[in-house]
């Protein structure tokens, strides 16, 4: 079965790139008509990129690959649920549909943070453990009002 | 006010680089004791990168700039709230604190989906507009597995 397969190859990525002391033990592939056409590892230590998570990483390449920021009819497949930076990054890349083996309990487990993220992040900006203030209100709109009223802009 | 001056970098950045074309209406920038340590701005659609927003750009930089994966100690400040993915982004890296001017209100207002995620990423996998299927579960186990009894592991 195809989608065996992809995921196969995600947790095979998670294994042997975290073996080599890439990073933590998670994969991705991201396929589009039933073929892969990006892989990705957790590299965030061996990179110094916090954000070079699996999923991020195969986001990125996906998008080299094709030359466009937009990922209509990809499907992704992830040796473990994203979590919010990289959920996010599938919904910016407009992905169809996500796979995934190991879950935010099983990462919680073997001491990541991807549970604890997801119940910061739906807390007031101001109650979460990195506190968020607002600042310079008025100053900061005169981008976006720029922004609507750009005749030129690239929607994304 | 130092906190008001890194917050108008931030600001310029968002209008200068909307302006010449680079991507959306979006600046950051990490500071470590009191001084500028990295700028980003949106790049999504000049570098075909989903992820390319301002903060994750101004957050790899950083860290490539402090050959860190760890920014525990710094602020970052950004023209507007930062999105699911650029949150966790930064709680990855460990900021201290975050300030922003617009929020995620102001950004639905000129047809960025920032609240729309925010919603999303509160919903059960399935129930998601890009729904999430658990596929070979027992398989992906393994890597975790290994990772917790890893004795050389790198945790981040």
């Amino acid at each position: 079965m195809a989608a065996a397969n992809h995921m196969r190859r995600a947790i095979e990525l998670s294994l042997e790139m975290m073996r080599s002391g890439r990073g933590g033990p998670f994969g991705a592939v991201v396929v589009k008509n039933d073929q892969i056409i990006a892989e990705g590892f957790n590299q965030v230590t061996s990179s110094n990129d916090p954000t070079a998570h699996a999923e991020v990483v195969a986001v990125r390449r996906a998008c080299q690959a094709l030359s466009t920021f937009d990922l209509t009819g990809c499907e992704i497949y992830t040796s473990c649920e994203p979590c919010p930076m990289c959920l996010g990054a599938i919904y910016w890349a407009r992905f169809s549909r996500i796979y995934y083996a190991n879950d935010r309990y099983d990462a919680a487990k073997i001491g990541f943070r991807d549970d604890f993220l997801y119940q910061e992040i739906r807390m007031p900006p101001r109650q979460r453990s990195i506190p968020a203030k607002r600042l310079l209100r008025a100053e900061g709109r005169a981008a976006f009002e720029e922004w609507d009223r750009k005749s030129d802009k690239i929607p994304y």
